[in-house]
C-alpha cells in the first residue's frame, strides 16, 4: 500500500508464466499488434505509434527523450517534485539544453505559468509529469496542449504513476508522447513501458532514422549523424519499425513482460477506463477520510491530489520510519515514505491497482491505527476505519459505489 | 528450436508468475543478494559488481559501452558476425572513436590478430562477442585478457548467446566486463540481463558518478561534467548504488524479471554449469550429426562452432522460407534464417536451455526429413535420426551421455 511497486492483479500474475513463442511467430505478431491496440485505448489516443518499451517505466522516459531531442535543443521541464528533477536530469544527459520552473513541492503549475516559461524560452519539447508520487500531486494538462500547438512544442508527458488512476486524453488534450509503467494503477509488474507517440512525434524521430549496421542493406544511410539517436537500445525509429509492418529486427521482445503488460491492458479495458478511474477515486479518497479520522494532516493542495496516491503528514516526535517497520513486520503492509525534502516528513499511501479495493483501505487503517497506538500517538479505537466506512456508505447513497 | 529466444523452462516460468513484494522490502533485498550470487557462479567471478540491467541483452550492452567509454575514447571492436556490428553500432552512439577489424562470416580470430590491432589502435576498451548466433561461431577468448592486461585494455565481452552453453571464466581469463541475456542458454525469456564488472571496470564507471537530482544531498557531484555517464537509465554507477549496500533509488527494480533470472541461474548452478555445458556440447553435436546425416553441408568452421548453434547450407534449388514456415505450422517447430550476406543462404537451428534435450532433437531431425522430401529434396527415411541416435550411443559407451 505505498506509492508503488503494488500488489499484481493474479490475473497478471498468471498471463507472465504463459510459454513463450519466438519472436516472429504469427502468433506473436498478433499478440504484438493486440498489445497496440489495447494500449490505444488506455491512452485514449489513434496513435499508430503505440507501443512497449522493454524496461521499466524509466526506460520508456528515456525513449522519448532520446529520441525526441537532439543535443543542443532547448526542452522546458516543470518541476513540482522528484520525478520532474529526473526528466531534467535524463534530458541533460541526452544533450538537451534545459531550462526548469519550479513551484514548491506540493503544489502544481497553472497553466499561464507553463505558457510564460514557453515563450520566454522557446523550447523544441515540454517535458511534464502528471502526476508526480513523490509529492501526490496530479499536474492538470488539458489545457497545456493547446499552448503546445500554437507556440509549435512538442509535449510530453510522463504518466507512469498517474495512468488509468487518473483521466489522461492524449489525443484530445494534444499530447505528442505519454509513458507510463505497469507497477501503478495498471496493476502489474515493473519492467514494462508503454508508450504512444502522436504523429508529430513521429516524424521527429523518423527524421533521425538510421538503420542498423549487419541488417541494413546500405540504403537509409542518415545525411545528417549530428541527428543520430544517441542511443541504440531506446531509438524509437528502429522500435517502430520493429513493431511496425516492416517488422525489422531490434531486440528480442521480451515476452513475458509482454503478456503481462497486455494483460494489464485488456483488464482495465474490459473494467472500462472510466470505471477504473473511479475506482482509484472512490477507494483513494476513503484512505484520505480515514486518514483524517485517524488524526492526521495531509500533504499538499488536496484540489489537486492523484486519487491513487496521498501523503500524510508524520505526527510531530514520531519516528516514522519505525512506523512503517512495524506496519511491514507486524501487518505485511509496506507503506512509503518520500524523497528529498519530504524524506521522514511524510508517509505515503498508495490505492492502486489491484491494491484498489474497499478491503486493502480498511485493513490498512485498521493496522495503522494500531501502529500509532504503539508509537504513543493517542488515537480513538475505530476512527480510521470508522469514518472511512461513513464515506463509503455516503458514496453508495450517491450511486457512486 | 532457432537461434533464440526458446521455450522457457517450466520452472522459470512458474517463478515469473510468483506474488510482487516491495523494492524496499527486506525480503526482496535478500532475493538482490541471492541473484547476485548465483551469476557470480554462473560468470566464474567473485565479482561484486554482478547484478542485472532490466532490459533485454541488448540494454546488458549498452550499459557496459555508455557507462565504460568516454564520448572521444577509441575502441576496437573485431567483428565476426551481426553482433560485432551491433557492438560497434552501440559504441559509435556511445560517442566512442570505435576501430575494427572484420573476420569473414563463418570464421573467428586469431588472438595474435586481435594483439596486432590493440597495438595499433591503442583503444580504451575491446567490445568483442563471445558467440555470435549470426555464423554460430565461438570466439576463443582465454588468450585475450592477458593481452588486454598488458596492453591497459578494458575486456569487455557479449555472452548473450554463448553463456551456459560454452565455457566462460571471468576471471580467468581477465574479462573486465561481461553480459548475457536469459532467452538462450539460460532457459528463460528476454527482458533481463545478468552482467558482471571487474573491479577495474568499476573504478572506470566509480569515477563517473553522478547522483541524481532530486535525491541528492548536493554532495556527489561530478567534478567533469564531460565524464557524465551519457544515459540515466543505463548509468553503472548509480545502478550498482542501487544493488550495492547504499541501496539508493534507481529505478523500480523489474521483480517478476528477477524471479526469473534468479531461477535460470539457480536451475543451472544446481544442475552444474560444467555439466550444463557438457548438455549443451552433447544435444547440439547429436543435431549437427542429424542434419549431416540428412545430407546437409554445415556452414562455417565447425571446430569453433558454438555448442548450442548450428547453420546448414540451404541446398540449391530450395526455397528456405517456405520450409521454415512448414516446419512452424506442420510441426510447430521454428528454426531460424540468419542476418545480412547470410540471409536466405542457412537454416539456424539451436540447442539451448531448456530446449538442449535428446527428444527436441530427434523430433526436429523427423520433422525436417519430411518437410524436406515434401520440398522436393531426395531423403534417406530416417537418415537424420538415425545417425543422431548412433551418436547419442557412441556418446554413452564413451560414458558422455
Amino acid at each position: 500500500m505505498g506509492p508503488g511497486p503494488i500488489n499484481a492483479d493474479p490475473r497478471v500474475l498468471r498471463a507472465l508464466s504463459a510459454p513463450l513463442i519466438g519472436q516472429y511467430d504469427p502468433a506473436m505478431t498478433q499478440y504484438m499488434h493486440e498489445t497496440m491496440q489495447l494500449y490505444r485505448e488506455v491512452f485514449a489516443t489513434d496513435n499508430t505509434a503505440t507501443l512497449l518499451i522493454d524496461g521499466t517505466s524509466r526506460a520508456g522516459i528515456e525513449a522519448v527523450l532520446v529520441s525526441l531531442i537532439k543535443p543542443g535543443e532547448r526542452v522546458l521541464v516543470p518541476i513540482f517534485g522528484r520525478f520532474g528533477h529526473l526528466l531534467r536530469e535524463i534530458a541533460e544527459r541526452c544533450g538537451g539544453e534545459v531550462h526548469v520552473i519550479e513551484c514548491p513541492w506540493g503544489e502544481v503549475f497553472q497553466p499561464e505559468q507553463i505558457e510564460t516559461a514557453i515563450r520566454k524560452v522557446k523550447p523544441r519539447l515540454l517535458a511534464l509529469v502528471q502526476g508526480d508520487t513523490s509529492t501526490t500531486m496530479c499536474q492538470p494538462l488539458a489545457e497545456i496542449g493547446a499552448i503546445c500547438r500554437r507556440e509549435d512544442v512538442l509535449f510530453y508527458t510522463d504518466a507512469t504513476a498517474s495512468l488509468a488512476g487518473n483521466s489522461l486524453k492524449t489525443d484530445e488534450w494534444g499530447l505528442d508522447a505519454v509513458t507510463a509503467g505497469l507497477q501503478k494503477c495498471l496493476a502489474g509488474p515493473s519492467g514494462s513501458s508503454p508508450l504512444t507517440l502522436s504523429s508529430r512525434a513521429v516524424e521527429v524521430v523518423h527524421g533521425r532514422r538510421h538503420v542498423e549496421a549487419g541488417i541494413s542493406s546500405g540504403r537509409d544511410r542518415l545525411t545528417d549523424p549530428g541527428a543520430r539517436i544517441r542511443s541504440n537500445y531506446f531509438d524509437l525509429s528502429m522500435i517502430l519499425d520493429y513493431w511496425g509492418e516492416l517488422r525489422l529486427n531490434h531486440h528480442t521482445e521480451a515476452t513475458s513482460m509482454l503478456y503481462g503488460a497486455r494483460e494489464c491492458a485488456r483488464l482495465l479495458i474490459n473494467e472500462g477506463m472510466e470505471n477504473a478511474i473511479d475506482r482509484h477515486a472512490l477507494h483513494g479518497q476513503a484512505m484520505v477520510e480515514g486518514l483524517k479520522g485517524l488524526g492526521l494532516e495531509m500533504f499538499g493542495d488536496q484540489a489537486h491530489r492523484m486519487h491513487n496516491v496521498s501523503a500524510a503528514v508524520i505526527p510531530a516526535g514520531l519516528e516514522g520510519e519505525g512506523l512503517r517497520r512495524s506496519m511491514l513486520e507486524d501487518f505485511g503492509i509496506e507503506i512509503g515514505t518520500s524523497f528529498g525534502p519530504l524524506h521522514g516528513k511524510v508517509w505515503r499511501f498508495g490505492v492502486m491497482g489491484y491494491n484498489a479495493r474497499r478491503d486493502t483501505v480498511l485493513t490498512t487503517l485498521a493496522a495503522l491505527e494500531q501502529t500509532l497506538r504503539r508509537g504513543g500517538i493517542s488515537v480513538v479505537g475505530g476512527s480510521g476505519v470508522g469514518t472511512a466506512l461513513d464515506f463509503y456508505s455516503d458514496q453508495a447513497l450517491r450511486g457512486h459505489a
